[in-house]
């Protein structure tokens, strides 16, 4: 009667919400498709990223966009010594400030009215609050709003150190920007953010080394540019988990933000280090899973399972089915995996765990974590910030 | 004031949610990202289809797995004489009951014990309630489960017809999962599932003739082969946005599932009709949209939007800008949408509609829908079975 109980307590329809899975069960009876987390390598991803920070003496603010999980953020605090989150949106500061993270900075420009008035509300919740600035009017329009509200937003300017997106890239103009910073009511020049995101899945270590070069060399500058014009540069942040270890060593870079390292993916997996060895084998494990079933087997060669694109981005490619040799992922549709099944050993109801392409938007589609230890889940996180895109 | 009172309005960290617009706001003050509707052309869309099913004496059951809203589900039913949805999971299922619709087909396979069991429970709210089936050791578990619950599952056996996913392809099999579905107390034998989504996105008209062609023959044959067993099939289900025209003149088809019809999308939008225009230059209409801002125009030629992954399914193709010819979307990262702007047209905080390249998998990911009537939100309506997976 195990599974029918599991069943009355898992019905929408009668407790008001729906979710995957309840503590206690075994993978078999957790409803799929959902994404589960290997807690162990979850806390071993945490832990090795934190002692490398302390080690290079160096912060590491966690980058919540990827799991947008305020329990992921307190753990990554706790296990990992992390000293706060950066995330990119408004909705997202919101959520991990209520959650209790303290030092929260958006990784972003914040250019609307109603998103600059609810940023600049969120100190009175008793955080730091921090955002990108790459654009003078912009200025303006952030200190009024800090004023109106008796709070203080610290700004840090934007530079483009090689991704082509947001950011300046003429050092007269990162000191003008901090200038202007520094003389507006109720902002802080606090420093520059330098994320190249453009390099962190190049695939070798030499692709990704040239272009972090290029990177610490203008951050560096914009840095002295600074203060040659008399302005403290306490903050220079940056770095994801293609390139952390550049950005620590550089002696210019105060901040780490690295978010996929803690779950990694198959993109990130297949890049390799100096020693030409994946970034899954050894220097990051895969904590983060779709669990899959079997749903179809009408054809020999070939099962059909449950994960489609409703579960997951495929903009990097299709999953990966982890630990497997026999069987794989070749099709993906909207709610269907095809997976080639050669020797016929999948049967329905099977389960599966897949190595999602990218992590980042993948979370982002889910409303639960199923966290497992060994072989039971333990905990069932939400996705707390999910969808929180503006 | 307008602006702050807005803003106010729409913090969550007051109002306890998060929603991008109220009604009676423009679309310059609708915080952004954003799934946006365009009334007036999905009404259109909605009485077009009705009007093309009455006059083909065809039923059309919509696909909610496509906009997910039993807002816009129940706007099918009234204004387009839709018979009910189809979906295809048991946790949309029991969404769209919920909300009211009384005819819901699961067009997909339900092998799970928990799902069986929710899907069994769901006629005791008033639905007739339909799945697939494709294995016949899964018709003793829906039967047991159908008894357990005194209700009544139809069944209907899903052929594939090309599409390469799901479904059995010879007579026999058909035949024999009909008459063990006939057989087994607490189902009923309905008919089958015949929906070829392989050929939908074809962009020839000739090749998704030659395909549907293809589909139609086999579902004509195994009607043919069901009757010769003497088991009424009373239900032939199938066809879609890129293909309904063939299934509704078959004579064979009963039901047609189209979904995207309603708010179209890029991909769709590019397929050819018979006289090779393109399907958005007349035949549907652009009702969906991802309504982005500029947040970043730092240097020339190129502006930075927040439409990026996460806002945003792009297996299908980038989306596209509509109505202009002098901005292109070039580039999407996580958060960020590239915008190539050679004339220096946009400033931050201007406001740009997307087509998205798929429609299904991108509402997938939103909670909410801002609906407009000309240049004013009239509603905001729930994303009600997003994340619906399981």
């Amino acid at each position: 009667m195990a599974a029918l109980r599991t069943a009355v307590d898992l019905t929408g329809l009668e407790v008001g919400y729906d979710i995957p899975a309840l503590p206690g069960m075994t993978q078999d009876e957790v409803q799929t498709p959902c994404l589960l987390l290997d807690l162990d390598a979850l806390e071993r991803n945490i832990a090795k990223m934190g002692a490398f920070a302390r080690r290079h003496a160096i912060r590491h603010r966690a980058h919540g966009k990827m799991h947008k999980s305020v329990d992921v953020a307190l753990l990554q605090e706790r296990l990992g010594g992390a000293c706060g989150v950066c995330c990119q949106k408004v909705s997202e500061a919101e959520v991990f400030v209520r959650g209790g993270i303290r030092d929260v900075l958006v990784s972003n420009q914040v250019t609307q009215p109603s998103k600059i008035d609810r940023l600049a509300r969120l100190p009175k919740r008793g955080a730091r609050i921090l955002c990108c600035v790459d654009d003078m009017a912009n200025i303006a329009d952030l200190s009024a709003a800090a004023r109106r509200h008796g709070t203080q937003i610290e700004c840090l300017v934007e530079i483009d150190c090689g991704a082509g997106r947001c950011g300046v890239t003429a050092m007269p103009e990162v000191v003008a920007l901090a200038r202007a910073i520094d003389a507006a009511a109720g902002l802080k020049f606090a420093g520059i953010q330098a994320y190249q995101g453009a390099m962190q899945h190049l695939g070798t270590f030499d692709a990704r080394a040239s272009q972090a070069a290029v990177a610490t060399a203008m951050a560096r500058e914009a840095v002295a540019a600074l203060h040659a014009a008399g302005l403290a540069c306490d903050v220079v942040t940056g770095g994801g988990t293609g390139s952390y270890g550049f950005e620590a060593k550089s002696g210019v870079y105060t901040e780490l933000q690295c978010g996929s390292y803690a779950f990694m993916d198959a993109d990130y997996g297949r890049i390799l280090d100096r020693d030409g060895q994946r970034m899954d084998a050894g220097e990051w494990e895969n904590a983060l899973f779709i669990l899959t079933s079997v749903m179809s087997h009408a054809k020999p060669g070939q099962a059909v399972c449950d994960a489609g694109l409703k579960v997951q981005s495929v903009d990097s490619g299709l999953p990966v089915v982890f630990g497997r040799q026999d069987v794989t992922y070749v099709q993906c549709s909207d709610e269907h995996g095809v997976i080639a099944d050669p020797g016929g050993v999948l049967a329905i109801n099977d389960r599966l765990r897949l190595v999602p392409g990218h992590c980042d938007p993948t979370c982002n589609i889910h409303d639960w974590y199923v966290g497992m230890r060994g072989d039971r889940v333990e905990v069932v996180w939400p996705v707390s910030a999910r969808g929180k895109a503006y």
